[in-house]
């Protein structure tokens, strides 16, 4: 599966599209605000630059795309409002993939700058926003470009399947039953992609420019206590309940196995030491429950989460398994989800991270 | 009519499509290759910046998309090769109105860098390219950011049908039978939006940076001895042709103008001079064959400059009249076309110029 095709979040705004289904993002953007307002205030205490380049890193398209954009240009604005500087310009820079719907971002550009200058008025700068494709473990902008990169809830998501997992039977992830080397292969594309990531940012960003990210984490460093890994467990069991209805083939089930890794703090920190192109300056993890969990609505519940899953995974097992599947997989999925419902199955960890360019 | 929802070539890769009808724009390309090839040497000939940044604005979305940024590349490639210089970075910012098809666009871009990779292998720096939508009507870009803008077939199509033109009856665009003040309404409303354009380029390119801008043209300074107005006058003529079938409302036709305009060359650089902030280094006239024109071959001339007007019209069009007369519409235009075929109606002037920020 070549991931740079297979992997995107559904596009449009119809019913299983990830516009529609991107409460939990929306959720950890605002968990993580704080960071974001902190680091901004801590780097232009001295002096803000005439255009202020920011960089978001797997936007997707939805209505979270534009806002970590507008917290970033209140907090600018406010700044200069209260020490009476001018506002600079901004420039930013939205990247995903080159399969992302970028044409649905930029059809909502003409209302998102009426919205700015209604409430701002003439008083800030010019906002200049542009769509770069491309994948963000390799080189997306010119040297010494940005002042600030961002990226919430895409890190998670690796370059590739991790080779070496082909002994991954019945699992589609990291499983309780996986074989030891699975995990192994999995932390091991997560260090050469992180590290490629990091390195590439660090010929971005300007010297004292900053870097914040937020990814799905896991609380432990033992893989196999973490209870996030139940989704998955649910969905590879979703897609074996298909086998003897003909629908699925057990072969393809063993070989699908996904691009995707939930890190410790442990690792995250290891791996950023390890490149040294950043100081970090905060790591944090926090927990938080998934918005669309209610415990007293089990089956809404279910269907919200399943959704949710759906609008960032379809793609991925349409390409692999066929699109005629997909419907009726997350209607399992959702039975099972809402039959196996409990508390802890509704909390996501996530870590997020303020780094500095030395 | 809201020109930025309206304006915007067929997108996809369809029968209809812009990108399988643009071979008139292809040539103009072709044909103009030789000042944006001698602007590049020129100015690059003292010092080659670390990264070389240009933006192409009204890129569309097809096969042309990408063919001027070849054509810089490979001109930059080839002076480095010969003076032994390292290649610089390349940062190019592709624009259209945000209705273009940039997903299409952005689809391409992997095989494209795979290309340039196998072509021109390490020695060519790195190529970040980014879409930004908007009106060039406006600011689309930082302060002092470009060495070179390019644009092609665009700067024709204005940011609104001129005001004062209620009274073109039966006309969809300047015509023989116009009232005189309807040109001067057209005349007018390009001076204010090529003065905007080059306002607004003057920010954003950078002190002795160039501008290439080719666009459609008239000849003579007085629009009525000009024989491409022919195409308009037929494509009025096929929508008249559908009033009495009761498709189309009179008042419609009536109420229906172009936000397009050709001028002449006099007019172009009095507008540059007013403005004040490009010198003018080259102003120049070029006439072409449509390369669908072929008079040993009416009907299928015809019917693919027919298509090739639909791809660049059929959004207005389908705005202002409804979707279900478009293939009608075509059908009756290529059959006036074919039947009024001379030499004549397959010439294009057009107008290039480059010039230089003061």
């Amino acid at each position: 599966m070549a991931v740079e095709n297979a992997l995107c979040m559904n596009g449009g705004d119809g019913e299983s599209s990830y516009a529609n289904n991107s409460l939990l993002q929306k959720k950890v953007i605002l968990e993580s605000r704080s960071f974001l307002v902190d680091t901004i205030k801590d780097m232009l205490k001295i002096r803000i630059p005439t255009c202020f380049k920011v960089a978001d890193l797997g936007c997707s398209s939805g209505p979270n795309t534009l806002l970590v954009i507008s917290e970033i240009i209140d907090t600018i604005h406010e700044m200069c409002q209260q020490t009476n500087t001018e506002s600079p310009e901004f420039l930013v820079l939205l990247n995903d993939l080159p399969e992302n719907d970028f044409n649905a971002i930029f059809k909502t550009l003409p209302a998102f700058h009426e919205r700015l200058k209604k409430d701002k008025g003439d008083k800030l700068g010019p906002c200049f926003i542009s769509g770069t494709p491309g994948s963000f473990y390799g080189r997306l902008f010119p040297s010494q470009c940005l002042h600030l990169v961002h990226s919430s809830y895409s890190l998670h998501w690796l370059s590739q399947v991790p080779r070496g997992v082909v002994n991954n039977k019945g699992n589609i992830y990291i499983a309780k039953s996986s074989p030891p080397n699975v995990f192994k292969a999995y932390m091991d594309q997560f260090h050469t992609d992180f590290s490629m990531f990091l390195c590439s940012r660090s010929k971005e960003i300007l010297p004292g420019g900053r870097m914040i990210l937020t990814f799905i984490g896991r609380s432990n460093v033992d893989p196999n206590t973490n209870c996030c890994y139940d989704l998955w467990e649910l969905l590879a069991k979703s897609l074996l309940d298909m086998v003897p209805e003909g629908l699925v083939k057990e072969k393809d089930v063993d070989s699908f196995n996904l691009p995707y890794y939930e890190p410790c703090m442990e690792e995250v920190k290891a791996i950023i030491e390890d490149e040294g192109s950043f100081n970090v300056d905060r790591l944090q993890m926090f927990e938080f429950n998934d918005p669309n969990g209610d415990i007293d609505n089990k089956y809404q519940s279910a269907q919200s989460m399943a959704n949710g899953l759906r609008a960032v995974t379809e793609a991925m097992l349409a390409s692999h398994f066929g699109e005629t599947i997909i419907d009726n997989l997350f209607a399992k999925f959702a039975k099972h989800m809402a039959e196996e419902f409990c508390q802890e199955m509704t909390r996501y960890i996530s870590i997020v991270t303020c780094m500095t360019k030395k």
